[in-house]
């Protein structure tokens, strides 16, 4: 995929919906936190400090953006490239605040595995997205027996500046996302599933970080990736941005603001080679969520703030075929390094929405990029105090 | 509805599938168990032993049977005839075996409540219905501005008479469902979403089956509803029947024999009027699955055993719109009959499910009615032996 | 431990009150469920019917029989005869009924092991229990650096027979239990932790039974203990006895008679030789409740409900001192039958604790042993009605 | 109580220890983090802004300071003046990480109420404190029948600077916190259940901070009281003191330096007048590990971090002796400002234990107390930076 913007071209064409629409603002000078630098915690970030730094690990994204008032899409998050549903990984989901439809939950943590990839899209289209991805993995070749699939599907409410009753992610949204994801590169910002979210009143969406631990520590790496749609008080770095707030621009009436409150969602999924049974994934899952609260979240009320983990280390894999799997295990006194990574990766994945997305008009008004002319100068300034 | 097999031909009018199909055995003399002299348990019954002795609760059926091989459907269950999403039920979801694909799980966790009807289906079509069940709510009028909903779909695996992977379910199929349901008597067996299933090698399907508790225990009801598609060894009042068993006759290949094993799932419904909690009716669910025991299952790996209870009960329920609920509880002390009630109907509605369930023929094979004929004397020689 | 009668004398003389008491009527003709021909379920059993037929597996009990009132004990399990806090077995507990006080819960949920042995007691001695293990464990060779260790001890409530409030249970007692635990036959009945236990209105205390799978599914046993000190409707083999009450025999007052209703509690413990990790331990340990279901209970809100299960597999324990575990692990499907011997084992084991507790005089009246002379031809009428 | 050292002189003479030992350095100087100018979020205080703020929370500290190696206590948290048992309060248990020895935890999820004061102590002295809770609360009046008690103790693990493994909390300081315990100003650091503990390789303890929210959300208070005992990057008001840490002095061998990593606990304990019930009070009081978060917590392996919240409110409260209870709850919608103040409180309240925490020398060495001269000029040159 050269780059984001020609992908979400291909989608509009393969919709038949290729006549003009108006182009969200791409800047493409907008900076990763890092490249701007704003650096959080203390490890050292994987190569390209993303998701697919974890290696197998694909990453694909459908924009869904059509005329004045469709602002959505689907990622689509596959483990390794071999067929899943015979070389099974490892999974675990946990659940910070389940106001959300996460799909598949139920069965993950009885068996403790994946054997789909994992989508994210809008809340009104989790259930299409799910019908559309068992029917992509039903059509493989070796499939042709299986009767029964788990697809594992997140959302956040991206109902602001998309149509969202309008429901209009379609199947080949989502088997485009399947067929492109790549493991270069993760696009980051107002893509994919983060098309149409807003995040501390800001437009969010997509993010993606990484950790890799030293040698001495296994050597293993964590990515994250977000879909950022929630709020809070604005925390970069534990400095809370008090004082640098959007204007609410109504576009219809009194109502139509964007979500003034922490009301909204995250999801978060969390990549690592290490090998990692369920009850570590879960473990290692549980600790996003302090990521998620370093950035000024109390996980408010109507915020479907979710986890899921998986493990692509080989030795932890699962076929179906046999009556037993030898593993090869972490300790469970090993994984506190992997617990930093994780807090770290998550925050800095979410600071990599706010910064990389932009501006977005869309269905019930305009929602602003973080502005990040007056946010840098205050983060530097607090980094200039520290010693 | 004047008896299930005209709803039937509107769904199949409905559909544009009215050319002659073999219509399933439907032979009106399959008894009910209680009828049969088959009676479970010491409390009485409702006055229709069924769920929709809970007052308000309706049900409704549409039943998916086309060609050879389609042989599927789909049940609703409302817990009042009200608006759902506004006048929300408390709710509870128990999983004995999480090997399934119930929706809506982790919202209701958290929140507590419904604020959909419940549908079940067959496992491949849980998404299509699930989105089929939001529009038609949101399409309800004074849901113009709601742009979430927390859909509770749960499924059983009806792979065996029905093509499952052709997903024949649709959206025009879940409407009728929730728009005939009604407080009527309910029909069982082979119809709805109990059109493909299989329970213990025999023809499963649904079932149903109430208790009320005396005036003295504060004179509630507690309604089961069943979708049987699981195994074990066929237990009956106690008494398992390991002489009668199932002949596997094969249709297409050596593989191609009913479920021998447990696997399949079981979907459970609970209604009350007893007003309970989410709380209370965790614990009141978590006891519907030792009724699934008493018939000789012992949750088996691929079954997916799932408990959705609710209380209809008016002093528990919640609107959205004030900032404080009033309730009327049921303390703990006072659940122990209720317990009591919701393990006996559980295995008269599994025991109803068989004895009503009639042989059918469809995918990939002919699936038995269970054969009263051969079990009834079994079962009055047991009784005769009771003291 | 030559037979149960000597190890008591033993306790008794520890404890300074060798003075004459009522010993309880321990006729040795009680015999086992099957051995007065009540079989339970299809599958065989091991060599003794018994925990202890899982390799390593040791049970000790130390019987607190005092004057008229102390009628207590406990009962210690030990997974093998090692150093179990450097060769951790993995663990799961499973809560039918949470209404009890089993210590050391969360941190086997989160941890996924065993670092201790188990014990079982009476409700309000349980953390002198714990006190008492963790003074014994700590004062083993090696364990001189170890400041923190988490004990796993359970409880039913044994208040109608034994002066709970006295809170008789010491240290040299749970020291006893744990020194003289066993590979032999396991004592049951009115033993240790089963000393002041009642069940259905009947005396209940100890039970135990095993399970073992032909080769073709592995070979593995499944071994099972109970405490019994529940209820509901007795129910033994499928056949509900409910011409085969106790007689209310007060003794002191209206009040002072043995529980009337499925209030109590009963504790299972569940081992296993098969390779599991926790979270296939957590998915048979969910089974065991089935067992207890079909003996009548519905659990009751004042019952506990617990399952305590490990496996002793030298494939799956840890050592705390490596940072990877090597595993082999079954998989989930090669659970199944492993699920129909822990359903079967526990309601064997619960039966066993019936037929060999003996009748026993306490605190607040009297428990008669279940009257076997009525029981076992009501049984065998039943078994010859069948085909 | 007039102050904590003629309180804890008490401790020591009622246990017969009343020799002279080497007083903790109890520089009345220490402020709390406010009175030094730390301000924690945007919510205002109590005016106490202490867990005591919650009408009718009374805390009591037994200190156990003996010798040169004996540094240990526990801290009671009464709920309400009134009689626990009759009058329960609905509560729940949240676990951020499982590590650890908290009794009750079962019992408080299945019935979602607290029937005992919550004590806090070191690790190997829990079961000890349960049992003298117990026997203290069963030899109140009216207690005479009841034979069943849930105690909750929670603990983190003092052994570095207590000699751990001589148990040396004793019935009598348990009964001593009890008796004292008061709605009164409570006493922070180095006292009562943190006489021991360390966090940050800083001496912690006790530490406590409240949040009262306008009536326009409710003008309900929730109030926080920590046991602060684990580590990470310690970060305050969201910056990191990389810069700050301790020398780490070792007293008897290279391996007795204080805790260098994030191992070791901390127990929460949140209380508020808002009307909750149990399942809301869970939501409560998971986002009080948010809170531990933001202080540069990852929850490390072998911290148990623990969080026990209630409610106080009269119209929740649950007489044992009715077969309903009428309860005016908060509805889902309400708890996001609830929410916020927890996430401030918790914060506060660790920086608070920190802040009023003492010098320490003890069993394995010294622990110094977090220095203020170099911390405060950090913190506000960071504020200065702010605009």
């Amino acid at each position: 995929m050269a780059n984001w913007r020609s992908a979400w071209l291909l989608v509009v064409v393969a919709c038949g919906a290729a006549q003009a629409v108006e182009l969200p603002d791409t800047s493409v000078e907008r900076p990763r936190a890092r490249e701007a630098g704003v650096v959080i915690g203390l490890l050292p970030t994987g190569p390209r400090n993303a998701i697919v730094d974890v290696p197998g690990v694909a990453v694909g994204h459908a924009t869904v953006f059509e005329g004045d008032a469709i602002r959505t899409g689907v990622t689509a998050i596959l483990p390794h490239p071999g067929d899943l549903y015979r070389e099974r990984v490892p999974a675990a989901i946990v659940i910070g605040n389940g106001y959300g439809k996460l799909l598949g939950v139920s069965q993950v943590a009885e068996l403790g595995e994946l054997e789909t990839p994992i989508l994210l899209t809008g809340t009104l289209g989790v259930w299409r997205a799910a019908d559309a991805l068992v029917g992509w993995q039903l059509a493989k070749p070796g499939m042709e027996e299986v009767r029964s699939l788990n697809p594992v599907v997140g959302e956040t409410n991206d109902g602001y500046l998309n149509d969202i009753r309008a429901r209009p992610l379609r199947a080949e949204h989502v088997v485009h996302a399947l067929e492109i994801a790549s493991t270069d590169n993760v696009q980051e910002g107002a893509i994919g599933a983060g098309t149409g979210t807003v995040a501390f009143g800001w437009k969010g969406g997509i993010g993606t970080s990484s950790r890799r631990l030293d040698e001495g520590q296994g050597g293993h790496t964590v990515g994250v990736l977000v879909q950022s749609n929630y709020g809070g008080r604005l925390t970069i770095g534990g400095m809370a941005l008090d004082d640098v707030r959007p204007e609410r621009t109504a576009s219809r009436g009194a109502n139509d603001v964007p979500p003034a409150t922490g009301d909204g969602s995250i999801m978060i999924v969390v990549a690592t080679d290490a090998p990692l049974d369920d009850r570590l994934l879960r473990r290692l899952a549980a600790r996003a969520l302090l990521g998620v609260g370093r950035t000024g979240s109390s996980m408010s009320n109507g915020s479907g703030d979710y986890v899921i983990a998986f493990s692509t280390a080989r030795e932890v894999r699962r076929s179906g075929d046999t009556a037993r799997h030898a593993q090869q295990l972490l300790s469970n006194e090993s994984m506190s390094p992997l617990f930093d990574a994780v807090v770290e990766a998550t925050e800095e994945a979410i600071i990599n929405s706010l910064f990389r997305a932009t501006t977005t008009r869309g269905h019930r008004g305009n929602v602003p990029a973080l502005p990040l002319e007056r946010v840098l100068p205050r983060l530097r300034r607090a980094v200039d105090a520290a010693p």
